[in-house]
């Protein structure tokens, strides 16, 4: 009887196990684990802090209410599982694997036929002093959150640091200020949330989102070290710009991958850490599979190597080590980088590069920002979709695409559909004149992700110019830093405009049904920045005006309703 | 200056207007209508008869709330309009076409360097008695459906019949029923509703849920003739199975391209109807182009010719028709079908060919369908979401993906992914492997587009074999007719087992976990059918019985899980 041996129990591990019992039902196959806890899905562990999920056993359960313990892996699986065990090292001549006992503290060995690491990653901790002070936790492994949730439930923490920007980091905050009333501040290192995941204006939207939800916000900033009070509990975070008082810390910088058995057994693993495989995610030893957050993939849009330690992607790896487990070949390619997030009542979504790495990897890229009803607008409650495309401009090839929007599957809808894309290598224009489903309570008639992608054409096409929503907010901060510049604002209602009085002379009213007729008005000398709501009516000012020798004029990406979600004060209203 | 000439002032004419504007901004531009209400939203007609839109002009307002009237257009996009002028024939010779003017009955001859045919569709009456009496509508356009809210508003009919249950006919049902309070009747001639849309499981669902919503349903049943009162007022039904009492009548039985204009001037036009066109759009005319309900356009699924009237795909092709006549070449290749349906509160979305369709076009199609949590199970409040798919045998590739789900985006977020996939010509795998973004509280770690493509993936590998739900159906309906079938129940929880007490011997209960310690209690003559909540355990079984010589069984495909939004009673509740 052939012998699997699978090393981690947590998402890769355990798919493969069950995945290979349902093709080769007669196969011996044994799950290792370090941990006493194993297959939960660890994405929702911070929904058990936040008290969205009951108790940790929902997380370790089945659909159908089973916990999935050891029991449950022998009895309804047939896979034998050895939870506390260490796996220390691997004999690839003898095909043995070393293991220490962590409760009784006795060592064994067995041997396998084929070998599966699926040891996951570890949290990074930042070298700063102080982590090791009692209030310091990540939340990487179900039992640290449990260990959280008691220290919340027994200490009496006010106020919370979490250090890192990130997704967990974000998903926590929302747990410890909603659920535990915790006063919780984010310290971020770059100069944003989500960095390397969302552009900066989007970035605005979700931390203005999270400032409104009571969540204090310091990026660009980086924590030198924690300092305890008497009894060795952190008490405070020392920063390169000021000291906060904590009582609670979490770490959540980011993780990296467990290669260190494999490195130690011979087996090929990435510099940047990960252990290298095929693409039927075999290892550099053909007996020796692994899957998960401990190898490196790659990157579909770029070519490029990369890590992608996510639970989704860990299970569909499994599946792909069983399939050639059992002889049936099947292959992994690599990620295109999908990821979504809920954060109180808005959501972001993403799928390929940003704009930054797009051009950090040598491609022409470029950018156009819209903002979009989610549904026909005659229905009511609708809400503004947002979405940001990123293209190379030589090659009309999309890059990434990324959403906002209140709660709800809205942007799910976009992102998936662009993923699907992506993983295609399709260009701009495959996304104009893809189907997606309408009807007038789920969308528009030209859906929103067509809609930007038709922005992204006239853009790429030199017949839609554009001033960054970024450019404009620095210069509506600092208006005298571009004085040859003047606001055209085209919008059709005048109820609002009090918003942009202070602005004088920078702002100037020409209705977008009047352009036409009054366009003489506009002074030949400045450079006009035009404006509307979504941006459709600017852009065809532009167009016109193009069209009568007022050349020289730009119009603001993703216009005004862009701003809006930013808590940007001067434009409060809409028109 | 050049002459453009569209003739269609609803969707594919007034989009091709304005984007051709945007590109040409010096071209004269010229929309005929022989309505005097022109560029609405003709798929909210069903929101405006339910009252979800206020008024009608909702329907025919931008964004930013402007009407577009014949002054819009001509203020703001610089498209001159003519409503209320009808188009009587083309001279291709001299390029020009005759216009009537249907307020002053005076005609006139307008000349063209290009044409444009958006001449839409009309509504199919079918030939029976009485459709020309007072309360019998069509809701093909805004004027018809403001016809029908007066006739709604004023008149005291009490009970509807809606000849039809294509996707009109259901939304109308539910504008009556919940707005008008009319005791409100569908009657479809094909045995289900949404027939070459849906397979018959998700039709049970649906139709389930209207009937829950007091909408009667008579499906295979043919109206025969309408009957009126002494004042040619509608007043019953008669069917080729009873007579039914109605005041209103809606005849919702499809539509046919409006192609007599093409056809009298000479161009080709395909003898299903609809006006024949290359991928760029233009016509055997080279200096005609034609977009919207009235074409002819390409399945991208079979490869073959076939009409798409729908408002989405209009508005595609009108930004390819503008493109083209400014000389960009831009192309319109075909549709994949997607469509999506709200009705009550649940919805149904589809996208490329139905088993049947598939079927009758030669390939070797199969379905397979799982009823999946639209979340990660341990977050409150989530779903299940229906999922079917079909595939060819031969070649893997995926030929259509229907979904049924509580109204929300969950539906729609599978079906843009599937649509952009199948566009692609994907097989299974590309399925199986797709990156959906992954949360909790959005999605499962393999989302359920991903399991759907693996059940399909391990059907067509024979790997799992399965007794479709209609045959369980049928069969549970007369058991005698396969006294070797045995129910073998592996669900793990017992509360819930009285519901099949009435079944006797011939629901056996084995839960899930004990199934490897107690097959050898299955009786060996007979043909097991393995049931449980999502399937997932029986096909574990399947493979577990199979690997120990019991392979005489079926796995019930979508498991009990499918019953339930089907509302068949000896299968209330969950276990």
């Amino acid at each position: 009887m052939e012998k699997f041996v699978i090393i981690g129990g947590v998402a890769a591990g355990p798919k493969t196990a069950c995945h290979l019992k349902r093709l080769k039902p007669e196969a011996q196959v044994t799950v290792i684990d370090q941990d006493s806890l194993i297959s939960y899905g660890g994405c929702g562990i911070p929904y058990f802090i936040s008290g969205d999920v009951a108790d940790a056993d929902a997380l370790r359960s089945t659909s159908f209410d089973v916990v999935r313990d050891e029991a449950f892996f022998s009895g309804a699986k047939g896979v034998d599982v050895k939870a506390s065990t260490r796996a220390i090292s691997i004999d690839r001549q003898l095909k043995t694997v070393q293991l220490e006992n962590l409760l009784t503290n006795t060592t064994e060995s067995i041997s396998y036929d084929k070998l599966v690491l699926a040891t996951g990653s570890k949290p990074t901790i930042p070298p700063i002093y102080g982590t090791d002070l009692k209030g310091v936790f990540t939340v990487s492994s179900l039992k640290s959150a449990i260990a959280l949730q008691q220290y919340l439930k027994e200490g009496d923490a006010e106020k919370a640091v979490i250090i890192g920007g990130g997704a967990i980091g974000i998903e926590m905050a929302e747990g410890l200020e909603d659920m535990w009333g915790l006063e919780t501040t984010i310290v971020e290192f770059m100069p944003q949330l989500l960095p390397s995941f969302i552009e900066k204006p989007i970035e605005r939207m979700l931390s203005y989102h999270l400032q409104q939800n009571n969540i204090r916000i310091h990026t660009a900033e980086s924590v030198s070290g924690l300092e305890g009070d008497e009894n060795g509990i952190v008490a405070r975070v020392v920063t390169n710009k000021q000291v906060l008082d904590a009582q609670l810390i979490i770490i959540a910088t980011g993780v990296r991958p467990r290669d260190e058995l494999a490195r130690d057994a011979g087996l090929l693993v990435s510099p940047r850490g990960g252990i290298i495989v095929n693409n039927r995610l075999q290892t550099s030893d053909p007996n020796i599979y692994a899957a998960g957050d401990c190898i490196e993939t790659t990157h579909l849009v770029t070519g490029k190597k990369t890590f992608a330690p996510l639970g989704s992607l860990s299970n569909r790896q499994g599946r792909v080590v069983a399939d050639n487990l059992a002889g049936n070949f099947s292959h992994f390619d690599g990620v295109v980088g999908s990821f979504i997030m809920k954060a109180f009542d808005v959501c972001v979504g993403t799928t390929g590069l940003t704009l930054a790495t797009a051009k950090a990897e040598g491609f022409d890229a470029d950018m156009c920002i819209t903002v979009q009803s989610d549904r026909a607008h005659f229905i009511p409650g609708h809400k503004d979709i947002v979405l940001a495309m990123i293209f190379d401009r030589k090659s009309r090839r999309v890059l990434g695409l990324q959403g906002f929007s209140a709660m709800g599957n809205s942007v799910l809808a976009r992102i998936n559909a662009a993923a699907a894309l992506l993983s295609q290598r399709a260009v701009i224009e495959d996304f104009s004149v893809l189907e997606m489903a309408y009807a007038p309570p789920f969308s528009t008639a030209l859906d929103a992700l067509n809609v930007v992608a038709n922005v992204a054409e006239n853009k790429v096409s030199g017949r839609f110019r554009s001033l960054p929503l970024e450019d404009f907010i620095t210069w509506m901060e600092a208006p005298a830093s571009h004085p040859e510049r003047l606001v055209v604002d085209v919008r059709s209602v005048f109820d609002s405009r009090h918003e942009v009085e202070r602005f004088g002379d920078l702002w100037l009213p020409l209705p977008y049904p009047e352009v036409r007729a009054r366009y003489q008005e506009l002074p030949r000398d400045r450079e006009l920045i035009l404006v509307c709501g979504a941006g459709t009516r600017s852009y065809e000012v532009q167009v016109f005006l193009d069209s009568v020798g007022y050349t020289r004029n730009l119009v603001l990406g993703g216009s005004l309703m862009a701003l809006r979600p930013m808590g940007i004060e001067w434009l409060s209203n809409d028109d």
